[in-house]
């Protein structure tokens, strides 16, 4: 195995990615619409915040959706059921999203009747986090069950992300976990001060408020120009 | 970006990978070291069910573990606070382990005196499914509130490992978690006729006894030859 060869091809993908996002996101000025890729590990709950959150936009924002699996298009048929303009990519094994797949899935949504899209991206704290793709806005959920320890184990997700959305809090309250959300802020807060960190359930919609009226703030910034 | 290039490099990669798996395979046969892979997603609960897996295999095996993370040594550390055997393998980024970075753990691990050695991958559904570690056995954790969807979303990591533990069953009962037992063993089974599930928790040790049992069987089989 040529080491020299690898990183250079490695270097490669991540130059010509770079490209692409950068012509994305000066796309998304021109378009008016504010992309925000949203980022967890399997099973974090990133299809039913979706979902909330995107209701609880309406009147606000018109919300679209870009559902990312490695197989299956389960998440972006529960999001059309909605009613809310979704698109699933199905990434064939790819284990994160670049710029140019999310790229595609803009092409099918109605973007001259859209302010924000939401990105699901592969569930996967590791792989994502290392490729731009396009969006404004970089969101991650931990959930409860996972624990307070991983920002010590997936530095880089928690640092690059503006918000920081700790799902399922209703899980506190069960006694079978020993998380501990102070350790939880400083973890976080230690890799990226800068991170907005909101306690949300995506089951009951508690915490929804504060996210939702940070997000819309978000958008509306930028859509202002 | 070339893509035949880039091909050709990742089959490299691959067959590189699968000689060295290889090799470690005939050099644990030699040693008599039972190796198994546990993978999953973060915060299923790895390092609880090790911890539990290696104390009720006490008189039986002698267990040896290797950690994995991208950054920290807060595991290798909590399961050497056990008196267990422990070796922390940091991947610098990289989102899985491969047979030589095993091999380097393995180096570091009296092998002479385990009969059975741990691998705990890195948190991730994704990429440790397509890279062989030389391992013997392999057996990912999936948790309850991570839902019973994940076999449509990661069918790999489901079609190619021995065994499933399905951890934390003690969520089952609050009532917060939609998760069907009887769906997710359906999923399951229509990617991987002959996997075995395990429902456990490792908090409370419920369903230890018959995951151990197996691991025990299977173990005593291969040290056997």
């Amino acid at each position: 195995m040529d080491e020299v060869r690898l990183i250079e091809i490695a270097e490669d993908i991540h130059a010509d990615n770079e490209r692409v996002a950068g012509e994305l996101r000066r796309r998304l000025a021109d378009e008016g619409v504010f992309l925000v890729n949203l980022m967890s590990a399997p099973g974090s709950g990133k299809t039913q915040t979706i979902l909330r959150t995107a209701a609880d936009l309406q009147g606000r924002l018109r919300c679209g959706v870009i559902e990312a699996d490695i197989d299956s298009k389960v998440d972006a048929e529960a999001v059309a059921a909605r009613g809310i303009d979704a698109v699933q990519l199905n990434t064939g094994g790819f284990c994160h999203l670049d710029a140019t797949m999310v790229t595609q899935g803009l092409d099918q949504l109605p973007l001259a009747n859209l302010d924000l899209v939401i990105i699901e991206n592969v569930g996967n704290l590791v792989c994502p986090a290392e490729f731009d793709t396009g969006a404004i806005a970089k969101v991650m959920i931990l959930s409860v069950p996972e624990g307070d320890d991983k920002p010590l184990k997936y530095p880089l997700m928690f640092s690059l992300c503006d918000a920081l959305l700790v799902n399922k809090i209703d899980y506190l309250a069960t006694g079978l976990s020993d998380f501990d959300m102070t350790k939880l802020r400083a973890r976080a807060r230690k890799l990226n001060p800068r991170i907005e960190i909101f306690g949300i359930s995506a089951r009951t919609g508690e915490g929804f408020d504060e996210w939702t009226d940070w997000l819309s703030r978000e958008a509306r910034r930028f859509l202002a120009g």
